[in-house]
């Protein structure tokens, strides 16, 4: 019988690399929901070509296209918050939760309800909401698989151990494409300079955050609510190449790697054969070809963003939400040349120094207080 | 309840590490046999320190001296072949297995008919008499889990997963104190310089086997037996550093690698601490302070060690076996100065070439084997 499956962000990266693995063993998969914010026309192509019990645009003035697209089709259209979430919802045996940003958490929600396997390649979710989502998924007996590179490969590395005997868990960082400038060139990079990322094709706001390493901080505090060893056995190591994607070591002084090629595709892949594995067409890993893999510390002078994030995290309550929330801000304010790129990690501090809310205990106060920390982050930028 | 464990091999340097680490858990064990082949006073002072039950000398000629220190303590003393079996014997949860060389066969296989855990660290066993042995493991229930540090991170690397889904193994070699040097400097190369191994501290034999290749060769044959997906898929990497003891890539392009000092005391708490994990004193890997790992093909033209080993294995029956034995000889034959260093695996190729038996189907016949062997490796040595 063939496994039940929506996507949450099927015209995104994410989406395409799970459809593209999913095209190649069609008849092992049924997709239930497809879901897109506003690619109507790249939408419809996907659903029809896979066969989409359902498709759904979550900005509902696409509905129109959406549905023209799909007339015919036996495919039901669908546009709006509301329908976003009742296709969230709807039992599929793996849900892939790709929606960036905190928009994906509602929906990221309303599938952790249905009680499937969430593959969740959402960071903010755990970011700005842990404790609320991890209460969900224990309610609802559904299972969290990370598929963000790092995070599942820490997943792979505990595979057939007791977390009980962790004695570290290393989150490796390229460093991004700024890692080896000085204060003063921080201080003067451009918005061209901080996208051009190394390693890895990804969109504008985690480029930045790869350079300003929020990125890695943000992946702390998810690894913190994923893998509860504690704060101070979680660490991170600058790994420009990015081809030890993080590492577990044990009481014992084994360390568990997992390594791998920059594509998303074998994450993915991990999540969607999981506890099996599932074939991929990338390339095997070649280390003679590659010859060196180099690690150093991560300078939290230059780059304070790690040491911010790692405060938020102990610091509980809504610390990361807000801390999240500023960045957002701060980035957007980077890119459209309001701010200096050193300014983001100080603009992000003020704002976690001037707003401490309590911990929201649901996805509304969640929501809710995620929109207030963006006006107090844009309130301060305004007075910088 | 303490945990009943048997050492063969326990003056060795296997032996010392093992009993290091159950020094540091001392309630946790119960020690049944020791046992060494002439260090008759060192033995017995284990057998004090740990209350071993029977304390065992191979050479029965060192019997009374381990009678006389032993006398009045309790713990039974015995001596020779027949006794060194008995005491391989007796139950026990898990023996380490660490007699060096073909001697240490036999008291293998007869731990093995106890049906416990054996830790394996004897690696010839698995080369000589890897067919004999394994039938035996399966006909009395034993499980045999790899101390070789490879074989270890390569277990590791297994856990949790399926070996169906192995796309390669990569055994990680650190090519010796020679792995630079060119053709002529290689066939004028002294014991002295090929004893110098940059990471690891261990007996000449394998030292010299570090040099040739030849170690890594019989760790892809012994992998070939301990972990059945096919000699195509069994790699050697070099990776000078020994850092990366080994790795298992997975059909989904996910590489699992285990890394750890060069302690063997770390693939030792593996062993006994399986299916969890103990405490080892050893250092937490530093990557950051590292720096780099590198890695590289192997030169087969120069070291054709790995080469040869692929082929005994491809050939099975007892080719592997005299592959092994002429090694062996060859070794010893250059530590005495009686050979230079590249005829060493001109010897075992010879050696190969010139005696097929065919392959043995019982202990005695592997030990015979052996022996005969050879008595044609030393012939052809006379020849040269």
């Amino acid at each position: 019988m063939p496994h039940s499956i929506s996507i949450l962000g099927a015209t995104g990266s994410i989406g395409a690399s799970t459809l593209d693995l999913i095209r190649r063993e069609p008849g092992r998969w049924r997709v239930v929901a497809l879901t897109a914010n506003s690619q109507a026309a790249e939408l419809a192509r996907l659903a029809r070509e896979f066969s989409a019990e359902v498709a759904v645009v979550a900005d509902e003035s696409c509905l129109a296209d959406l549905r023209a697209v799909l007339a015919g089709s036996g495919i039901e259209a669908a546009g709006g918050a509301e329908a976003l979430l009742e296709a969230a919802r709807r039992p599929a045996a793996i849900t892939v939760a790709a929606i960036v940003g905190c928009a994906g958490l509602a929906a990221t929600m309303a599938a952790i309800e249905q009680g499937g396997v969430i593959a969740l390649a959402n960071k903010e979710a755990l970011v700005s909401a842990g404790e609320v989502m991890k209460a969900s998924v224990m309610r609802h007996g559904a299972t969290l698989l990370p598929m963000d590179s790092e995070h599942n490969a820490i997943f792979q590395c505990l595979a057939g151990n007791d977390i009980a005997h962790v004695r570290s868990i290393t989150l490796t960082a390229s460093g991004g494409p700024l890692r080896t400038w000085n204060a003063a060139q921080l201080a003067a990079a451009t918005r061209e300079q901080a996208l051009r990322h190394p390693n890895w094709d990804m969109g504008a706001k985690i480029t930045i955050d790869s350079a300003t390493m929020f990125n890695k901080g943000l992946e702390l505090i998810e690894a913190h609510h994923l893998f509860p060893v504690g704060l101070d056995k979680l660490k991170i190591v600058v790994h420009p190449q990015s081809v030890v994607h993080s590492m577990v070591e044990y009481r014992d002084g084994s360390t568990l790697a997992q390594l791998g090629p920059s594509d998303m595709r074998v994450p993915i892949a991990s999540c969607l054969g999981w506890p099996a594995r599932m074939d991929t067409p990338c390339a095997p890993l070649d280390l003679a070809a590659l010859g060196e893999l180099t690690f150093c510390a991560p300078n939290e002078e230059l780059f304070p963003a790690t040491r911010l994030c790692r405060q938020a995290a102990e610091a509980g309550g809504a610390a990361a939400l807000v801390l999240n929330a500023a960045n957002e801000v701060a980035v957007a304010a980077f890119l459209s040349g309001q701010i200096g790129f050193t300014r983001i990690a100080v603009m992000v501090e003020k704002t976690m120094s001037r707003f401490g809310p309590a911990a929201p205990t649901s996805l509304e106060a969640v929501i809710a207080l995620d929109a207030e920390a963006r006006v107090h982050a844009r309130a301060l930028l305004e007075l910088a």
